[in-house]
């Protein structure tokens, strides 16, 4: 790795950014010296995550968006996360024409992350992603996700706002916000609300909105997945209670006319000044940076792990025991722990 | 943790699995001592995935598959892990009233898995309780999931056969199939197949795989997500290249009318036929045999790491320094290894 990268980096230099970027995606040798050399002064940009199901138009609401912080000077960052988005392959339709647009203004960078071939460590990529594009001095980050998987939530919860997108067609939506949906939205926009039904959908969220309300803040079954010890489940940080609560509002939009835009951007700057206000985004940086920590933390240990030939030739002997009937995944697992933590 | 649950299990009795698998969701104490008790024969039954984008009738379909394995007079397990899934909360339209009449058949086992607050073990979890519901005896056992995101696609992965099911709505169905759903399908389902674009959709997948024969097998590019060494990160075992490929048929089908189910089925026995023929069905099992001993050891590593006081508190140090400006999670990552691995 060149040594002068974090200089030209620091000096603004966008060649710089895509090779950070892509030395943190690939996970080079001494990526993670750069990104501490990087990151020292810690997160400055208003993130802003889009997510919701595939055909909300989350791709066009971005642009308009990115456009509208345009016009206002800042600097945007854009991650896209999402596999059937136009700026990940072939541009369909009429996206290919307003991506393009995005793509030669010089105060935008458009990075789209392959989600193929890179199970299990996406998630921790895209985020250490984000914070290289932070570091690089962007004034609004955004990222997109599809929000229908776990990492794809994981990776929207680093944004300090939430916008949840949905339409009409996307049927079951009470359904799907019960899903995960619902924990980490900030703002609910229902796009292509010249479609019918979009007002019903609005009526039906704010109800949904109304009832979580009244429920007990945390009131996840305990029974449900994991629970591992300090390991960073929670997408949010557990809220303090004496502040003043957030109102998630429910807007409507339409990205072909582009109505609802400015109440969108102005409902993001709104959540911006109660994040600030309410002490919530100090909040939501420590549980993002404690969750980073031991994300690197674990990542480290699996290297370290499976580095070892005398770890993989046990996995392999073990893996053959199993297919003789001689032993479970779980006692090989056991002798490998033992040979590990020894 | 009663001692008498694996016997009741293996006798066959209902509760016992339900409680088999309700430990093994909430990791109890000695969750995995009771799944080397219990997994000690191996996997046995013919396990298919279902997946696909939400509203793609994935349960739909699914309740008719199950009922022609019932037909069969197989035993017949499910298991759900779609957010939208009826199966999972307040059942919707028609599908309370099917999802009834599986429920009520003692032949068929259903389990929803919920999504919900399980962030980062679901996948594992999940596959857990699939080996669970193996060894209880099921000739068959059903897993569906929403496949766009990365946990959901490593889920179903897990299955033999994999049914990867589009409808004419699914418009960019073959940007989609893109995003891994392509590498992990055995056989392609257009469902709602009465409706317009039905029969182009089924013949853009049929080029598309055409297209894809046409590619090198192994045509993941390097420079995409992690690249750590021997961690799982392939859906499916590399391919031997002697033995005869698998065509993946692209079938039509109509869960309203049934249309097509036979021809489904079938589709799936001849899969069956072929992964055994071929040799694939013992490789796909050691490759996920390999990859759950990887599972269990990584999840005990991060259990140990992060149940010890000494690490939390130098994580809480860390994490308050970093927020003084004094290092970064790289910097705090590197000093908590050294703490653990010293």
């Amino acid at each position: 790795m060149s040594t002068d990268l974090p200089t030209r980096f620091r000096d603004g230099k966008v060649p710089a950014l895509a090779r950070a970027i892509s030395i943190t995606e690939d996970q080079r040798d001494g990526f993670e010296e750069l990104l501490h050399e990087l990151l020292r002064a810690g997160p400055q940009a208003k993130r802003v995550g889009l997510t919701g199901p595939p055909g909300a138009g989350k791709s066009s609401l971005l642009a308009l968006v990115a456009n509208a912080y345009r016009a206002l000077d800042e600097r945007v960052g854009i991650v896209a996360v999402d596999p059937t988005s136009p700026y990940s392959g072939g541009a369909l339709l009429g996206d290919r024409i307003r991506m393009n647009d995005l793509a030669t203004d010089p105060g935008i960078f458009i990075r789209s992350m392959a989600s193929r071939g890179s199970l299990g460590g996406l998630a921790t990529t895209t985020k250490e992603v984000l914070d290289v594009m932070d570091a690089f001095g962007f004034e609004r980050i955004l990222v997109e996700t599809v929000g229908v998987g776990q990492t794809e939530l994981e990776i929207t919860a680093a944004a300090d706002t939430v916008v949840v997108v949905l339409v009409p067609e996307s049927g079951d939506a009470v359904q799907a916000m019960k899903a995960g949906l619902m924990e980490i939205a900030d703002i609910f926009v229902v796009n292509k609300a010249d479609r019918p039904g979009a007002g019903r959908l609005a009526k039906e969220i704010r109800q949904a909105l109304h009832l979580r309300a009244g429920e007990a803040l945390h009131d996840v079954p305990a029974h449900h997945g994991v629970d591992l010890q300090n390991v960073p489940l929670e997408l949010r940080p557990e809220s303090s209670g004496d502040s003043e609560r957030w109102e998630i509002p429910v807007l409507e939009t339409n990205a072909l006319d582009g109505a609802g835009i400015p109440d969108l951007v102005a409902a993001i700057g709104d959540h911006r000044a109660w994040l600030e206000g309410s002490g919530e985004l100090a909040a939501r940086r420590r549980h993002r940076t404690r969750g980073r920590v031991q994300d690197v933390v674990q990542r480290e240990m699996r290297r370290v792990a499976w580095a070892s030939d005398e770890v993989r030739r046990s996995l392999d002997e073990g893996v053959r025991g199993i297919e003789r009937g001689e032993g479970t995944p779980y006692s090989v697992a056991r002798d490998l722990l033992a040979l590990l933590l020894r």
